[in-house]
């Protein structure tokens, strides 16, 4: 009979979690904070999702692990402390619904003033003279970073009666190539970041792009916050000629004071584009799959970095 | 050669807003305040858009009037000073885009807790535990009063992985009848208002409505204020049961100090479903057309009251 697989996993209650566990699979919870007993014996590793460092480092500790599934899409924290010959998944796909969804809310909520209106209603003010909404119907919505989730963008964005433009590093059929972008970004209302966090994409949205974009343009960033070159969109954001919808910064969190906070026309949201009730259900499907897999010696999809297994 | 038509419209240049004008129309402006001279020549009478009273009672002073065209889907105000013989033609249509997005946004923003996101932004807080939001995906969305607003509303939720239920006082294939409200509500997350207001819709939300709503459910109103009662909202929203986010109100305007302004779980909006850049080129076009079909005595369309034209 097979030896059994050890796997750490952040849920207490696994098999409620994740719908069961295959048969083999012993399942330890690991959270955060002191690292249980025992090591040495995972083989699999899903990391708590959004937890601290912490839970990426703990990687170290365990001389016999395979695969790290992570619940992020993003994987940039767990490179630097992935040993060699040991495989990385990400969660591609598991939170398109989330942040696709968290995308649209930030553009309708900067487009139709609600941070005004909240305002207000803290006062209980009703403002005399309302004026006029940005409506998304008629614009143009650049995509950047078109990949899974700019898919999911593009779905909900369908019946809003506006135009795509879709840019990636991997230029294909309807899908612009980056170095288009300073042609691209003059035509754009929205922008809308959904590129990974890279050394290319580092800085990326700096004084210069942000400079390309048309006057009363709206950045959206449910990316990475380093993407996003913090001290340019402070100054673009103060010249009020660009807005902008951050459901992500950097530095991350954004200190107390940071000038980011108070700068005109932006929408702060403190990383929440996976965070919502579309990811449990899906993260327990591809977790779940991922271990059928690992124990029946299948193929893992989503791999991003050590060997394909 | 025929008679030149008077009309009177709310656009100070209106052949620049609606890109001409039919040979033969004579346009005066108004916009409310002192009548322009000549009110017993005005044939034809466009009301500025969320005016006073005061440009629907005006038309009292119009004799010789054959056509009310509103810019509202609305015209419950222009009713009762509708005098005999002169038709009445709503703007069916030209805001279903502008309203549609609305509702999306803030049924996002309520999802989403964009209000709270607000609110820690101006004290500039990064939530050290941020929690998971409520999302769109795996929901149900029951809509109440569907027409055109409705059949956008739906184009637009159709990438975002929920469910639709659609409820009319008319109902056809695949659209409830409202007196299968009591069976739908307890079955939708997410209900949205898009009634006229009419006698059979007035409170229509009332205790027994909303005690029908599940836990947690969101009441999305963009309809008008009058199709809830008020009182009855306010005590559901204080048991904290169930969420609510309003474009309109009933007293609307709100008035300082009233309780639904700081009632729990609501987001409200100072009335600007329609007012948005989707709008005026909308309008437009269908006042455009209106015209040149009533110069060519050819039938007017969204003809909702008085004798058809």
């Amino acid at each position: 009979m097979a030896d059994s697989v050890n796997t750490w996993l952040p849920w207490e209650d696994p098999r409620a979690f994740l719908g069961g566990l295959p048969e083999r699979v012993e399942a330890t919870y690991y959270g955060g904070g002191e690292l249980p007993a025992e090591a040495d014996q995972v083989e699999f590793y899903v990391p708590s999702y959004m937890g601290s460092s912490q839970v990426v480092e703990a990687i170290r500790e365990m001389p016999n692990l395979k695969v790290v599934q992570t619940q992020t899409a993003g994987f940039e924290n767990v490179l630097p402390h992935l040993p060699d010959g040991v495989t990385l998944c990400n969660a591609r796909g598991v939170h398109d619904a989330s942040t696709a969804e968290l995308a649209v809310g930030l553009i309708l909520a900067s487009y139709r003033r609600i941070p005004t209106a909240v305002t207000n209603q803290q006062q209980g003010i009703w403002p005399a003279e309302a004026g006029i909404d940005d409506s998304l119907a008629d614009r143009t919505v650049l995509i950047l970073g078109y990949g899974s989730i700019g898919e999911a963008l593009e779905r909900r964005l369908a019946g809003f009666e506006c135009e795509i433009i879709r840019v990636a590093r991997r230029p294909r059929d309807g899908v612009h190539p980056i170095a288009e972008l300073p042609e691209l970004l003059p035509r754009a209302d929205v922008v809308v970041l959904l590129t990974p966090a890279t050394a290319e994409t580092k800085g990326l949205v700096d004084a210069e792009f942000l400079g390309r974009m048309k006057d009363g343009a709206l950045l959206v960033n449910v990316a990475r916050g380093v993407v996003v070159n913090t001290d340019d969109l402070v100054a673009a954001l103060n010249t009020q000629r660009i807005r902008a919808a951050l459901d992500v910064t950097d530095p991350e969190p954004l200190p107390e004071g940071h000038p980011l906070w108070s700068a005109p026309n932006v929408l702060i949201i403190p990383h929440r584009g996976g965070a919502s009730t579309a990811f449990p259900p899906r993260v327990a499907r591809l977790v779940k799959a991922q271990l059928d897999r690992y124990v029946n010696n299948e193929p893992l999809i989503n791999v991003v970095a050590g060997p394909p297994r």
